[in-house]
């Protein structure tokens, strides 16, 4: 954990060649000489908003159904909202709600149903978190083995600010009945998409938020109201929330049935039970990282010290200790954590290597508070079908497996610096990923 | 500080009226129905960016020399980057700067003068923090005693979170001469804006920044690049900083002379010595907090309970306290404090509170940990020409007073809620600023 400090001390004496330290006069420039070269831009009215540089071209990439946030060239931990990641069924149809006609009924089992407009949620108590939201897709190898950027690779990731109000207040002022312990969450869109959460998840953390990184959500994020559940795949976090029915059971949906069930040890996709329940559902995502700088699309100048920086998290809880390799996985070193770390928060690290210009393959590795280490891809691959203890939600009470298949998109990923400072994604040989969760999601 | 807590258990049963719980059948409603008014959105091809929703309508307000941020309408403690607050000298002409041109010279008093590009700043160790800026302007009684809103009234604080390079690494690695206490730092804006900042500040914990909310700095924040000193008034934290200058001395710029200087006891403006240096500086802004929810422009549907809710922040380090009033200041209440609770940055702060529906006066009181209150505005005035004991920095090593003048725009501001639930400005009757502080600033 000394790396940063040690490397601090020496960053420019050791690269002054590198970072092109020149020395000057002691004359002070002129200003605007060296920064204008279209001149000033002159604004004679109001200036109702903040524009972006004419230089700067940030933007998500994907297509109508999935747009990835762009990793490789953000800074810090928040995800500025318009370019926080999309995933939808409905092949580019995106509601347009109008928040005075927008409700929120919670029903079922309880013993005072509700109907609350948005005015009146707005009123209720509040909390502010700051959150991740993943995409259950993220990471597919399919994509990450074709990718050319970490945006492209695992670009389906993104972190906010969100505001709204505790599910926990609501369903107890609902009032739960006994026997309850399932929610069937259900969204406005057009495919009618709903979901089942476990109780015991909604009233530990969950959140039914209409804020995000300060205004309301954006219009493809749910706008005016979604669920957040820390640490689960986004697709459980229905967008458009208009309702939550209170059951005692998993009744399972469409999209449960076909596309998110964790995989029988044979591998053949969703174990359904006769009476059409599966064994088990996949919702807590894995302990995660990437390395944003340097990837794919970066260039090195030359030999000598570089700041290398990504991203961690973790669905279990919080971030413990992110390791870097310089040597495609021979030797790791611990980088240092950028403070806060958050639970359920994208978390930055940094760690200084010392480039000598031969070929290098890059590594990070995360482990979160509760043990869970980010697996190598062959340490994915080599327990894909194993069998053993308990170690992950059965909503029948039975046994599940001790590698989950949520990690099965966790693996690492490595990225090769070439001699003459590109950088190439070198994670193109991963095992095949048998999972069924191909089709359009929700995140 | 239970108020919270117990305010939750009992919110919707108390004010189930207010919030207009109906009871509804058990019926699953049909998703759609609730909230497309004018139909799904169909995008066909990719979105690059997520929009924000056609019914959301958050904008700074403003001219080309100054944009206030919409506290009333915000959530959280992040702003928007499009919603930063703007102030600026050169009454709309803002430098468009092309990064790949633009340099940072680090000179003067130094063993190792430096010429740094962007790329070159982008490649050394950085380090990203949420930090608020506030214009030292925020908060003039002239402003207040007439505002509607608090964005009127207060928006000239931001709070995000920010990415760069430590000073102390590139004063460090510069080599700072023995003598040498003092940086003047320059903009590339067509002012030739410049300011003097004590070393120690530098050395603790100042910044040079390129991001702001994950992507590069907006345009009106300095793009590419600003300084970032932690709780110092907006105007010292230099826009589109291309230059700092290693000094022995606080060099006096124009702008400094004319417009930034602590008062004299007699308050007739800037104490200027005979050698053209004044007596005090005015750097860390006070200990401060306004309510953002409920005021001017809100309206309370009625009695019953509702959750006041605000920011808190000082240049002094970080918030320990917020107490709110609901009776003009006779009696006073800790709010609760939203975590994470950071240093120099935005806190939120939020009260529940049981309106009966008379007459209210809303009022919020910050204690920071360095045991610094906000004052009231009578306080601020009966102190106003005190001189006492030393407290602030006085760069001639002379005693300053023990009630700094930076004090002077951090008092409590007053909110009035009507019997009719409209909500008004009650801050008309301020003792006068004898500030000169009045030009366009930098902030």
């Amino acid at each position: 954990m000394n790396s940063k400090k040690s490397g601090r001390r020496r960053f420019l004496k050791n690269s002054a060649a590198m970072v092109g330290m020149a020395a000057v006069g002691g004359a002070l420039p002129a200003s605007g000489q060296q920064g204008t070269p279209s001149g000033p831009i002159h604004y004679t009215g109001d200036r109702p908003i903040g524009e972006t540089s004419p230089y700067e071209k940030l933007a998500r990439a994907g297509n109508q159904s999935r747009s990835m946030t762009p990793l490789q060239d953000l800074h810090g931990i928040i995800t500025p909202s318009h370019l926080h990641f999309y995933m939808n069924h409905e092949r580019g149809y995106l509601p347009n709600i109008n928040p005075a006609e927008h409700t929120l009924t919670i029903f079922g089992m309880v013993d005072r149903p509700v109907v609350l407009t948005m005015a009146e949620l707005k009123r209720l108590p509040s909390v502010s978190r700051i959150h991740y939201l993943e995409c259950n897709a993220n990471g597919n190898p399919s994509v990450v083995k074709t990718a050319k950027t970490v945006q492209q690779a695992h670009g389906l990731t993104s972190c906010s600010e969100w505001t709204g109000v505790e599910m926990s207040l609501l369903l107890r002022e609902a009032g739960i009945r006994p026997g309850a312990k399932w929610l069937l969450c259900g969204s406005a869109d057009t495919s009618n998409h709903t979901s089942a959460v476990p109780i015991s998840k909604a009233m530990a953390d969950g959140l039914v938020v209409y804020g995000q990184n300060g205004e309301a959500l954006r219009l493809d994020n749910g706008y005016p109201l979604r669920l957040l559940l820390p640490g689960y795949g986004g697709r459980i976090n229905i967008k458009w929330l208009n309702r939550i029915k209170v059951v005692d059971q998993p009744y399972m949906t469409t999209q449960d049935r076909t596309s998110y069930m964790e995989h029988t040890p044979a591998g053949e996709g969703a174990f359904l039970l006769a009476e059409g329940k599966a064994l088990e559902w996949h919702f807590s995502m894995y302990a995660k990282s990437v390395i944003t700088y340097p990837t794919g699309g970066h260039q090195l100048p030359g030999p000598g010290r570089h700041e290398i920086s990504g991203l961690a998290w973790s669905g279990g809880g919080t971030v413990r200790k992110v390791e870097v390799s310089t040597d495609g996985g021979r030797t790791w070193n611990d980088a240092q954590l950028q403070s806060p770390v958050l639970p359920f928060a994208h978390t930055r690290f940094r760690y200084i290597w010392n480039w000598n210009g031969n070929e290098a393959v890059l590594m990070s590795r995360c482990t979160d508070d509760q043990g869970t280490v980010q697996p190598l891809p062959t340490e994915v691959a080599k327990n894909w079908d194993v069998d053993s203890s308990p170690s992950c939600t059965n909503v029948l009470g039975q046994d599940c497996y001790k590698v989950p298949r949520r990690a099965h998109r966790a693996y690492v990923m490595s990225w090769r610096v070439n001699r003459d400072g590109t950088v190439l994604n070198a994670s193109t040989d991963l095992p095949e990923d048998t999972s069924i969760e191909g089709g359009e999601h929700h995140g």
